[in-house]
């Protein structure tokens, strides 16, 4: 069992249940703090890269960082791992399904490697960090810890730590960002607390229960989406008034407790889009009121749409028709800088416009060409081979912003650009040559 | 005209019309910067007071500092002042009427002073700061330039610069809060923000245009309505599911970009509950959509009956009917440590608890009697003199956070508390003999 003297002599073992993104790292810190640990991943590529000493990821920020002492162990067979551990970490991706609903798979199939395979007689702690929803950890868990008759704060004890890592910001990985841990013992809960202190410099905040750290994290993500859908509902009123609303914004963001958002083509990940689905659902069932978290839901996810509208007006005014334009979306993943593509806002504009008639053509450096989901969209190589009517701006990659706006304009008959994003220096742009629109202008 | 050189030699003279709370310490701020100032109001106890060098309000941070000196004057009549004016700030209030909507007859009256009395070879600039929406700099004054034959840009200027003063905080007093700008005219525009830099230490902020600075002010308040109406949902919400709101939000807020802001029985004042309304007027003409604006605005309106029929619930569960109730409501203003009483949720909760028939006392020492407006509530002077079965903590002054509970719970027979600002230990008021229960709680 995890006790706060066990964290502080360094007295033990330590499993990270996938090594991605968030696992890798996690399991480097642990290892730093002087913990044995052991990882485990079911992909026979990483493992077989960790073995090697060789970083598995394209982070430049693991190369020649992987251990090799006797405290680094890594397997592929949770037999080997999870019966000497006193700590389990489970850091498996929760990937988006169709219908908004996280695909907790794997989260189910890590605990029953898990579940099956615990010393008992240790009680250990098993740790979920997967971005989940109230109520999961217990839901998906739970049943499978009486399948292999644990009884919880017996035989083992359950704990969930929202992971809140930003990809892509090295200001807030796994060793510097604040956590909260919340679990079934408050023991075992002041335990994981000094745990997780020896691996972040941000602060630790120990909660009553799993579920008020579940809510936490779902409460960050609500919030984020309600902010952003408010400077989206925005985007759409001031161009009607003849307002720029970034210019207001920006006066607005000079008092002291204004919180400064962008708009855009609307959201994506699988965080701000997927966790108000799941607190509505919750709430609903409960009988609790919902009506604003499902209109700022409805607003981010109606912004693709929004966009789509407003670009083929655009092109209208300059006597275009839908069905008569070649359009360059630049950019498809969600965020800049990564090539995570799970609810891309690029996706349903791409389909708004195809749905009116146009021919869509898609450009992102970032993403492989089979990622691409189900979009009957174009991929090219090149942003100047298209000869594009009208260009869309999707995602700020630094790439997309180093692009040759004079040299794109000349493969351009019409001329059209459209900021998605709002990063784009328009004088810039109508200096080049482009007639100019874009998210929030009038 | 004012210049960007005249305000650096200081060479202008500044009428302030209205010496409330925002206007005195403007006046007194642009006198200690070195300029001459006339400050005009329509009271004449207000103007006695300041011709004898006394405060004229209840802030005593004014007490001694009125000035005596030539270039300190004072008057009631707009024709002593207004003909010697280069720049006019207009700081009247803007109460709120009935129907949500503010009563903007003090600035349309303070505007035919200012238009009918301006030695139009001086072409004055006439600053609003009142509390408006966007357009109505225009829409109200615009009409008495026409009557007055005043021709803007050639005999006067318009400007808009939003007070941010916030009342009861030294911290965010008129000498050190960022400020917005927006006028008809660009030189005119940077010479005015030169001028307010004179008077804060905060930043300036010029914008494009008069109406820019008006949405600013109000997006500052719409944001604010809809922060507060998150955490108020999310108050209805997580009890329902066993969990306390306070905890998730505490949570949540050791994440680097997370906002906290407390749940409570609503907001009031003449800006948040004020401003959506007009913005979702204007947005509506226009044929923008406000979903988002307008959800946000339902749920704080409604929060002080989602209260009401909490805390009836509570006492139900005690056995005890409403018409067979006591309740006093501690605190009446909107906010803590003044006597505000515009859109004060007290009132409609007040109103809630009359209407399903129980009796409601009120203790607020900040308020009048006759400041209580409309509701049929019983006034005391002292929360011991009603024996109340329940007790509803609505306005977090001072003075109701020292209330001795122990001694308060011996009048009550019920002993029933509610906080409704989350701002009181309940485990203090449990150890006082009183049964607890608050907004977000379980």
């Amino acid at each position: 069992m995890i006790t706060r003297n066990r964290v502080e002599s360094r007295d033990l073992t330590i499993g990270i249940v996938g090594l991605g993104y968030v696992g890798l790292p996690t399991a480097l810190g642990f290892h730093d703090a002087g913990f044995n640990v052991i990882g485990l991943d079911i992909s026979e590529r990483v493992i077989n890269s960790l073995k090697r000493g060789e970083n598995p990821g394209d982070d430049p920020a693991f190369d020649g960082a992987i251990p090799t002492d006797e405290k680094w162990n890594i397997t592929l067979n949770p037999s080997e791992a999870v019966p000497f551990c006193d700590v389990v970490i489970v850091t498996v991706p929760t990937p988006v399904l169709d219908d908004h609903r996280p695909d907790l798979r794997f989260v189910k199939s890590a605990g029953v490697s898990i579940f099956e395979n615990i010393t008992r007689e240790k009680r250990p702690v098993v740790v979920l960090e997967s971005t989940v929803y109230p109520g999961v950890t217990r839901e998906i868990w739970g049943p499978l810890l009486e399948k292999y008759e644990l009884e919880e704060g017996r035989d083992v004890d359950l704990a969930y730590c929202p992971e809140r890592f930003v990809p892509g910001d090295p200001e807030h990985g796994v060793r510097q960002v604040p956590r909260v841990v919340g679990a079934n013992d408050s023991g075992v809960c002041a335990a994981l607390a000094d745990l997780y202190s020896t691996l972040t410099t941000g602060e630790v905040h120990p909660v009553s229960s799993i579920e008020v750290a579940e809510a936490a994290k779902v409460v960050e993500n609500v919030q984020r989406d309600l902010n952003i859908a408010l400077v989206n509902e925005l985007a759409l009123i001031f161009p009607e008034i003849g307002i720029d609303v970034e210019e207001v914004l920006s006066a607005a963001a000079t008092k002291w407790n204004f919180h400064r958002y962008t708009p855009g083509i609307g959201v994506g990940g699988h965080c701000i889009p997927v966790d108000p689905y799941y607190l509505i659902q919750k709430a609903t069932a409960a009988g609790a009121p919902v009506d604003l978290i499902s209109s700022a839901r409805s607003v981010n996810a109606n912004m693709p749409k929004q966009v789509a509208t407003r670009i083929l007006n655009n092109a209208a005014k300059l006597g275009r028709t839908p069905n008569n334009l070649k359009i360059l979306l630049l950019g498809w993943s969600y965020k800049p800088g990564i090539a995570d593509v799970r609810e891309t806002p690029s996706e349903p504009l791409a389909s708004a416009l195809i749905e009116a008639g146009s021919k869509v053509y898609v450009w992102d450096p970032f993403i492989q060409k089979d990622e691409l989901q189900d979009a009957p969209v174009i991929w090219v190589e090149s942003p100047i081979d298209v000869s594009a009517d009208v260009v869309v701006l999707c995602t700020a990659h630094q790439v997309v912003l180093e692009i040759d706006w004079k040299e794109l304009r000349d493969t351009s008959e019409l001329g059209l650009f459209y900021d998605g994003r709002r990063v784009v220096n328009m004088n810039d742009l109508r200096n080049a040559g482009w007639i100019t629109a874009g998210v929030g202008y009038p």
